[in-house]
């Protein structure tokens, strides 16, 4: 019988839909006191935790998402990486978000692997088996700072690649960066394209910057690319620079979308942490109990269109056979719906839950300091913070 | 192909999820260009059009959620049920509230006919045949008005019914009134109980005294009983007056839920009628996009969480094999949820949807008007006001 | 001692700042009983109730804001006006509104007066000294339906004026109309104007056609001009279409500011009906207390900004010696923020108000159903609504 | 000229009311640089900046609320108090919380030298003497951990002080503390008392416990009281244990009101922050001007609030001349009202800046990373949280 009245609400985000999804949420339910046990220190001193993550890499979790042909859980399923992202989040969120990196990599190489062009499925297939052997852990890095990162032609039919990355979760262990770039061959359009460079690369430096207000156990650092050789057949193609490309939508959602179970893992956590404070006190007063109803209103409805947007993005996922534009749109028109709220809400949860539990919440040694910080990162996470989503809506709403 | 971006967005509350949901929707959807045509009328005069639902009798319409064995349509989906209320609510949904009333009222009735005890079960099939044959038309009256309605034992082994309710919807037509009454017998602790009385008993009047701000249409009329004669076999037994009783919520919810339905359904005439005013302007101004990408996201949530609501009140509907009590907070829970969060939002977007459109939208020929007064009906619905829903969803959490 | 909790806090819109003021507010308090007393009745019919103000021509509150040596009462002070309306308000704030129309004339005339080219000093003098007589009702028509109301060169050296407007509040006792207009003179750049239009000009017709959702007693009705002459000396000038003018921002602030006071007025009646019921229902339950004090906490926050923004454009409004276009922008920037926040938050309060009082605030019936009703039109006043007030506040911000 | 349009709106927390509290702001203003030099690397540490109190008390500042005959600055006006600290708090909030406790126990103290009974008065001015000689150093002792504080008989006419304070700011510097304890005599009802002891006292310890997730410059330790003793004349009386005592009010007002203005300028300075940002960028998107407008037109209210809630407090402080239970309401329910939409609306726009200036303010190097930390304290404060306050002003709604 359940106790919580939560678990009466729908099924959205409770239950795994796949069977790799739930081989890997008992993977990260076995680990997940492992790395309770070292959240607050990890928050405390905002070093990445390789040890957790070479652990991971061990039981198979870094993998969750590679093919299983290729040694990986097969996990295909956003609703069920979502899942697993929030077990995780609970325990160390940014931990989280440094995991995503690696699961929304297996998801988008897998899909350039079947679907891409001849090089790029050849190139893609290599990474996902590396990966798959717990030889590679591979990071994206989209966030210029200050100047674009460009590839550009060099010597020896090579390109170089020249500029600056930030908020690089997970950078600390990464052996690959697929990296966005802008592509400058003279006398052509600028196009976007995604160079694949080895950490070993000459002219790559990874920095040690990381001092977020949160996550700081995400290892979220800069990269510098100074020069980096890039051989042609290690680029992923993307479209031309400037160019509406509402295709392109399917992708961005499939690789940011999974990242929603974090802030909900996290307001949950915050939620069930409070609700045992007031257990403890006994008779709550009466504005605790309004803030508490409407927080778990609120809870279930973040709860209830995450898992709507996510299972709408599995459906459109490998339905690759009508038109593109309007899968890309409809993989991300909900997504956008559902991370407004989630942005929204979620943080408004935490504080919610920071007024219930009273001035003993605000001391970084209590779970909800931390998750009050770790919760506000959610809207800062690609593809579209509040302004863009804006945008990206009333043109949909518009149209 | 969609142009709507709504469209992309989930299954919830699209599509019916029978048959026989199917088949009332049709219906309803073929009759609503008759709703449309004179809604603005209905409200300025705050009648109640009984031609319209004399058309709604001969169509099938009435006889929605009778069981097909006795001529209905045998909807038994909860959320089909506010499926098709809420396409008549983009219309009228003064209209919607009242045909809710008879919707409800098939729907107890064949859970009384199947599980009640067996005089109970005479009494609602009887009903039901009638219902099934377009001669009944039945009414819920619940609300007090100032005293207690109550049965007390008469001569000639009646009862007596005296006492007043409000805000019974559709009771212009209604051949039938079940009344949620207290039996009080002499040495016996008080009861609740549900007589069902013919409408040309003696002692019975119905006024003419509805003049609501808004759901004008409804009928939303008073109901007077003066020493009403009712035979012992013409009341429905509930529970002891003061238990709590947590397996009467699964009735509540089944009688209520469905009106969700209705709220969302204005929200989302709201809006499409304010987008096809933006879109006749040309480019919004800033505040403008914003408001509406917000509105979009909320409207989203509320579709999805009341989706969710009804298809978890569907799923439990018919399971009576294990813990009742459970059974009813699973039910009444999550509904709580969803009316806590439609109630809200629902209002606020039609309000944002005034903003947008702008002064027009304040005449009382605008739909927009009727509708802004239309929506704020929702905080008032059973079973739970605000104030109630925090009170059950905090002893729900600190359980 | 005063038992109000509200009463302890400030002085902001409690007590008149000027002699002139207290004389305004006791006329009003007088005359409250009266407008009381058909409130109900006003806003059923949506007729303008001209008897009262025909007493309040009598009683000399139409001249309110006549300069005293006319026979006015000198009212000067913005705050004090706000004041007196929104005591007009919380028993009648169509009448509120209407009245508005007449104090906001007396004041910028009265400043035309003073400051204005020769022309249009005589023209207002002429003005005030029938409006301090009782003679002359004057109406400001603002808004266009559809087309630009446009003064065009006739023949005899006249103009003629053609148009539609709208929402002219008390228009249906009005004997002069101030129209915004724009000046087209072939050869010559485009300006604004405002022609001076006695209500027996040909052409002139005064429509019946006011049907609000709420403040249905203000007969906001359309006029509309059909080739109305109007003599070179009858135009009030204003500056070029289309140039940045803050200095004009001033005016506009003299003749919108006050209706602030009518929003407060009508948000502090919900609240006092409000309470009134709940003390006598007794121990509230826990979302009310929670409810009740944080709307009380907003009613306190906008009657502390109405006050201020008044308060400030009252001392700017006779300080001329400076830079204009900074007195423009130091009188419309706190205008325009206390609008923003009372537009809302008024709003907002009034529903709180339902969400307490429950479902029979819901009936027309109830003074809370017309309050509802009335406060929306706040977002609907000039000169700014929201998207405009977003687009005026973030230049300020961003200058 | 003034280019800031903030600058036009009243004038309510922008000058000081008094020519002490002028010289206080000249003071502060001239510390300030210093202050932000540093205010970084205290936060980034959670050390208390012992030294820049040092300077503090050279140059004055430490004595400000202590009568000009003792040495002080002899500023008695809350408002120009807030003033002062809300420039504080725009270069370390934290900082200008610890400092609040210096200034507050000036405030109180100075009140018991001129109205409190014989022995606390000689208590008092001892204190105020060695504050204004910039000897003493003297923080209050409120918040309980787990036991309460207590003080009870003890041997040699003394009695002995036991019990844990807790987020005592600035204790690391304090030469005395005033505790807020309960005085159990045996035979006697328990009373409220508060015991001045010495930094030196026997049974005493500081504790270096400090470690919040903002203020994190304040030193806001625990300190333990063993069996310290307390002469008799070191207590300052006060009520009855339990009594409800609306007097007390006006004491707890004026301890804690000028807070107001910490979190007041901490948003000031993240608005300013971020406007600078948005103009650096250019033509701001969409949402971004909408978000910003609304910000400035709470931050307006905010500011306005705490001004008319500062300024009454001021108004009735020395008024004791009439019902001083009455008093204390007067001026406990306007601060509590501003209290609670300040904890609310600061902390929204600190993180609507967030969401304006984007992932750069998620970092700690960035100053909203440190005010979105520190401004989430103002609900803890004194003398009323959430729940606390809804209980107060929903009482003060219904008496």
């Amino acid at each position: 019988m359940h106790a919580d009245p939560r678990h009466f609400a729908g099924h959205g985000l409770r239950e795994p839909t796949t069977t790799a999804g739930r081989r890997l949420l008992d993977l990260v339910l076995r680990l997940r006191p492992a790395l309770e046990a070292e959240s607050r220190e990890n928050d405390r001193t905002a070093a990445f935790p390789a040890h957790l993550f070479d652990e991971m890499r061990k039981e198979g979790v870094l993998g969750a998402t590679v093919p299983d042909e290729f040694g990986g859980l097969g996990v295909r399923s956003l609703h069920d990486v979502a899942l697993a992202l929030g077990e995780v989040a609970k325990a160390d969120a940014g931990v989280a978000l440094a995991l995503h990196m690696q699961f929304s990599r297996g998801l988008t190489l897998s899909h350039e692997r079947q679907h891409g062009a001849a090089p790029a499925r050849s190139l893609a297939d290599g990474l996902l088996r590396q990966m798959g052997a717990g030889e590679a852990v591979v990071c994206g890095a989209v966030k210029d700072v200050r100047t674009t990162t460009a590839l550009t032609p060099a010597e020896g039919g090579h390109y170089r690649l020249d500029g600056r990355k930030t908020l690089v979760s997970m950078a600390g262990i990464a052996t690959h960066f697929v990296v966005s770039a802008q592509l400058h061959i003279p006398g052509e359009p600028a196009r976007l394209a995604a160079p694949v460079v080895p950490r070993s690369s000459p002219g790559l430096t990874v920095l040690d910057n990381w001092d977020g207000m949160g996550m700081r156990s995400s290892g979220s650092v800069d990269i510098v690319f100074e020069g980096c050789p890039v051989p042609e057949d290690s680029v992923l193609p993307r479209g031309l620079l400037g160019e509406r490309n509402d295709a392109a939508l399917a992708g961005q959602t499939v690789s940011s979308i999974a990242m929603l179970g974090i802030y909900l893992g996290i307001a949950e956590a915050a939620r069930d942490v409070t609700v045992a404070t007031l257990k403890r006190r006994g008779d709550p007063p009466a504005a605790a109990r309004t803030v508490l109803a409407t927080a778990d209103a609120r809870l279930y409805a973040l709860r209830t269109v995450a898992a709507d947007a996510l299972l709408t993005a599995d459906r459109w996922s490998d339905d690759l056979g009508g038109d593109l534009d309007e899968r890309g749109r409809a993989m991300m028109t909900p997504f956008q719906y559902a991370k407004m709220l989630v942005n929204r809400h979620a943080v408004e949860i935490v504080d919610d839950c920071l007024t219930l539990v009273g001035g003993a919440g605000y001391s970084n040694a209590h779970p909800l300091a931390r998750m009050y910080r770790d919760v506000r990162a959610g809207g800062f996470m690609h593809p579209f913070n509040f302004t863009d989503g804006v945008e990206y809506l009333s043109n949909a709403a518009l149209a």
